[in-house]
C-alpha cells in the first residue's frame, strides 16, 4: 500500500479587522492551502500575509476565487455570465499569484469557492471558463473539484491537472454528492469517525454513504474545513491518522 | 533634433453598466494605456476588454492601481500605512497582470491614480512601498510619476526604470506643482495652445508657468485626460502636433 | 371616459463619477421617481439630489431597492433568504426615507429593482419579507410589481396598497409575462407604438399580446425606461400621448 | 451627591460572516448601544438583530456613522467634503432609523464612529453637515462626542441636545485629548482603575492625565470599547462600581 493524498484547507478568510479561521492553528498540518483572493473574503494584507505563512510551513498555495459577494461570504448564488465567470477567475487569481512572486513563490492550484464551486460542479457552462482563465493565466496550476463534476471535464478540457476533491467531514449521499448542510448525516463531527473515513478514502478508494451502502470515491485531495471550531485539532488528528494508516501526505504535484 | 515622447492617458475607468471616458476614440493616438484594476475604477470584464483593445492598437499596457474607493474615484485622500500602499499597489497590477497574461501580452508600467499618484509624489513613505511592490512583482516594470518627486527617488532606490510625467493640459506653478484644479490657469482648454506647449516639453524641456517664468521640465510621458469632453480630438491633434514638429512618439521601453 | 395613470422612472441611478440616465430629462414628464437607494446604483449624495430634483417637480418619490450589486446594477439574481430580502429592503427604503425627511417631504412608494423585482414576482417567499419591512416602515407606502404577482398577493397580505405596473415599451406574451429582452417583440422602439398601447393599456386595461393575442392589463402605473437614448423625448411623447387621449396622468395616492 | 451618568459602547459591528465584539456580553451593563450602519461595519441582518437584543435589554440605541471603508473598519481618515459628510451621515442614521421603526421604537442619538469622529471633532467644517444632518432628519437626536470640540460647537448651533462623552479606559494629555493609542498610557488596562477613573468623572468632573496634572472633565457618557478581550466583564465592573458609588447609570434623556 503506496497511496498519497494531499490536505487542503481554506485559508486567509480574514477581512481588514475581522478575523476568520485558525490560519495559524491549521498550517503545520495541511499540504494545500486555498488562499481567499479579496473577494468572498480576504484582502491584500491578508493575502500577503497568508502566503508569507503557507511558505513559511512548506505548504503549497493555492488560489481560492469566489463571487464578490462578502456580505454572502461567498456563499449566495449569484447568476453570472460566462464571460463573468472568466473574468472574476482571472482576476482574483492573478491578483493572489502577485502576492506568490513577491514572495518568491509561484501558485501551484486553484479551487472556486463555495457558491461559485457547488455551481460550477454542476453547469458545464460555468465550468469550461472558469478552467479556461486558469489555463490562460498559467497552464501548469491544478484545479481543484469533484471527482465527475463539470470542473473535471472543464480542466481535461482545457488541457489541466485535476485534483479530485473529497471531504472527510461531510456524509455522501449514494450519488456522490454530499448530504446538504442542515439535514442529518451532513457533517461527521467525531474526528475519529473522520479519520476513519479519510483513510478508507485514500488507501480503498471508496467511502460510506449516509444510508449504509458503499461508494467508490477516489480522491487526491482531502478538504479540511478551517472554521470547525476544533479545526487545528482536527487537521492534526486526521493528518496524524492518515500517517499512521501509511498514507503519504503531501501537496499534489504541477501539471507544469 | 531627434526627441521621443510618450503620450499616456487613464484608460478602462468603465464600471458594470457605467460607462466612462472614450476609449475607443483615444486609442489610436496614444502610446501607453494607464488601465484601472477594479479599486477606483475599472471591473473584471472592463479590464479584459481594455487589454484587448489596447493589444489591438499596438499601445503600451500600464496598471493604474488606486485607492479602493470607487465612491471617490480614487481622488479622496485616505491614509493608509505603508504596508497597506504595498499591499493594494500589488494586489491591482497583479489582477491586471493576469489579463495581460491571457492576452499573450505583458505589462509595460505602473502610475498610480489620482490621490494615490498625488500622495506617493509627496512622501516617501508611501512611494517606497509602491516602488517596491511594483519591482517585487517585475523589476521591468516603468514607473511614472512627477519629476523630481518622491516616486521618482523611490523608482530609482528600487532599481526601477521610472518615466517622468508631465502634462500639456495642465498650467504649472514656477516650484514645478501643477496649478490646483478651480484655480485660473490650472486647465490648458485650447488644444492648440496645448499642443504648442507639448512640443516645447517634448522638444525643448521646459514650459511656461502660469506667473510667466520660464520652468525647465523634462518629460519622458505626457499625460492626456481621457475624461475630457473632447479626449478624442484632442488625443489627435496632440499627436498630429508633435509628429510634424518632428517629435517620435512611442512608449517608453522596458528596463525588464 | 376618466382614467388615471401614473408614469414612473427608475431615476438616481448615477453612482460617484459615474453618470447614468437623463433625470433631469425625464423628470417634467414623469409622475412617479423610482430612487436607486445606494446598492444595485446611487450613493448618498446622489439620493440628495434626486430627492430635490424630484420634489422640485413635483413628482411623487419612491424607493427602488435593490441587490447590493452595483457590478452587476442590481439584474443578476442573488440567491437571498427571505430574512435577508427584509433585511435589504428595509435598509435601503429607510436610507431614501432619511432624505425625504430632509427634504421636508415624505416617501410615496417602493418599487424593487431588477432582479429583485422579477425574482418577488415569481416567489412568495421572497414577495411577502419585501410587503412586511415596507409595512413595517411605513404602512401608508404603495408597493409597485406586476398585476397578479405574488409581489401583489404579498402586499394585499400585508394591508399595503398596491400599485399594479404596465411596460408601454415591453412585449408581453399571452400568460401576461413581458418577452424576455433580446427576444424579437421584446422591446417596442417606436414611441408612437408605445403611446398607442399605453393609451390602450390605461383606457381599455388590455394590450395586444407578441403573437397578436388579446391580453387583459389593468395598470394604475406605466414604467418608463429611463436608460433609452430618447428617454426625455419618449417620456414627453407619451405624456402628451395619454394627456391627448384623456387620460389623467397622477401619481396614486398614498394609502396611508 | 447625585449624578448621572451612561455607558455606551459600541455594537453591532459584525458583518455577514464575521463576528465582532460581545454585544451579548456587553448589552446587560451598557445603557446607549452606538450600532454600526452598514458603512465602517454591520449589514442590515446585524443591524436588526443588534436593534432587537438592545431594545431587549432596554438600552438606548443610537446609531454609529462611519467612513463607507470596511476594509479599514472606518478608522482611516478620508478627505471627503461637508456635503459628502452631510450625505453619507443621513444616510446610515436614516438606514438604521427604519429598523428601529420596524422594532417599534425610534433613536435615541448620534455618535460617529471612528476617524470620522475623530475628524469631526477637530474641523468644524465636517461637524457641522454632520449635525446638520442628524437634525433634518429628528432633531430630537443627542449628538455625542468630545466636550469642548467643534462637534460640540456645532451640535448646538444645530439646536441639538449635546452628549459629552469620556473615555474610563482611556489616557488623557493635559489639553484634554487622549493619549495617542499605541504611546505608553494610552489604554487603561487595569478593569479596577478604570472603575476609579470613572467615578471620578462622574462624580467629581475631573481625571488624572498621563503626565500627572488634573484636567477638569465634565462628561455625561462614558465609552466601553466592546472589542477589549475582557468587554463584558469590564461592563460589569465599570457599571457595579459607578453604582456602588452612587452614580446612577442611565441613557441620556431625549431632547425632543
Amino acid at each position: 500500500m503506496n497511496r498519497t493524498i494531499d490536505l487542503n484547507c481554506d485559508l486567509g478568510e480574514s477581512f481588514g479587522a475581522y478575523r476568520m479561521g485558525d490560519d495559524a492553528g491549521v498550517l503545520p498540518f495541511v499540504t494545500s492551502a486555498n488562499v481567499a483572493c479579496g473577494a468572498h473574503a480576504g484582502d491584500p494584507s491578508v493575502m500577503r500575509r497568508t502566503v508569507a505563512a503557507a511558505l513559511e510551513h512548506g505548504v503549497a498555495i493555492g488560489a481560492h476565487p469566489g463571487f464578490p459577494d462578502l456580505a454572502g461570504f461567498g456563499r449566495r448564488e449569484i447568476r453570472i455570465s460566462p464571460q463573468e465567470a472568466y473574468d472574476l477567475v482571472l482576476y482574483q487569481v492573478g491578483a493572489l499569484a502577485a502576492f506568490a512572486v513577491a514572495a518568491g513563490t509561484s501558485l501551484r492550484h486553484v479551487k472556486p469557492h463555495g457558491a461559485l464551486y457547488n455551481m460550477a460542479c454542476a453547469d458545464a457552462a460555468l465550468a469550461e471558463p472558469i478552467a479556461r482563465a486558469v489555463r490562460d493565466l498559467d497552464a501548469g496550476l491544478i484545479l481543484f473539484g469533484l471527482p465527475g463534476s463539470e470542473l473535471q471535464r472543464a480542466a481535461e478540457g482545457a488541457g489541466l491537472r485535476f485534483a479530485r476533491e473529497a471531504f472527510a467531514d461531510r456524509g455522501y449521499a449514494s450519488d456522490g454528492s454530499l448530504v446538504r448542510r442542515g439535514t442529518p448525516g451532513a457533517m461527521i463531527e467525531d474526528p475519529d469517525e473522520a479519520v476513519r473515513r479519510a483513510v478508507e478514502i485514500a488507501v480503498e478508494g471508496r467511502t460510506r454513504t449516509a444510508d449504509g451502502s458503499e461508494l467508490r470515491l477516489e480522491a487526491d485531495t482531502l478538504c479540511i474545513h478551517g472554521d470547525r471550531p476544533d479545526a487545528a485539532l482536527f487537521a492534526r488528528t486526521l493528518r496524524e491518522g492518515l500517517e499512521r494508516s501509511g498514507v503519504r501526505v503531501a501537496a499534489p504535484q504541477s501539471g507544469g
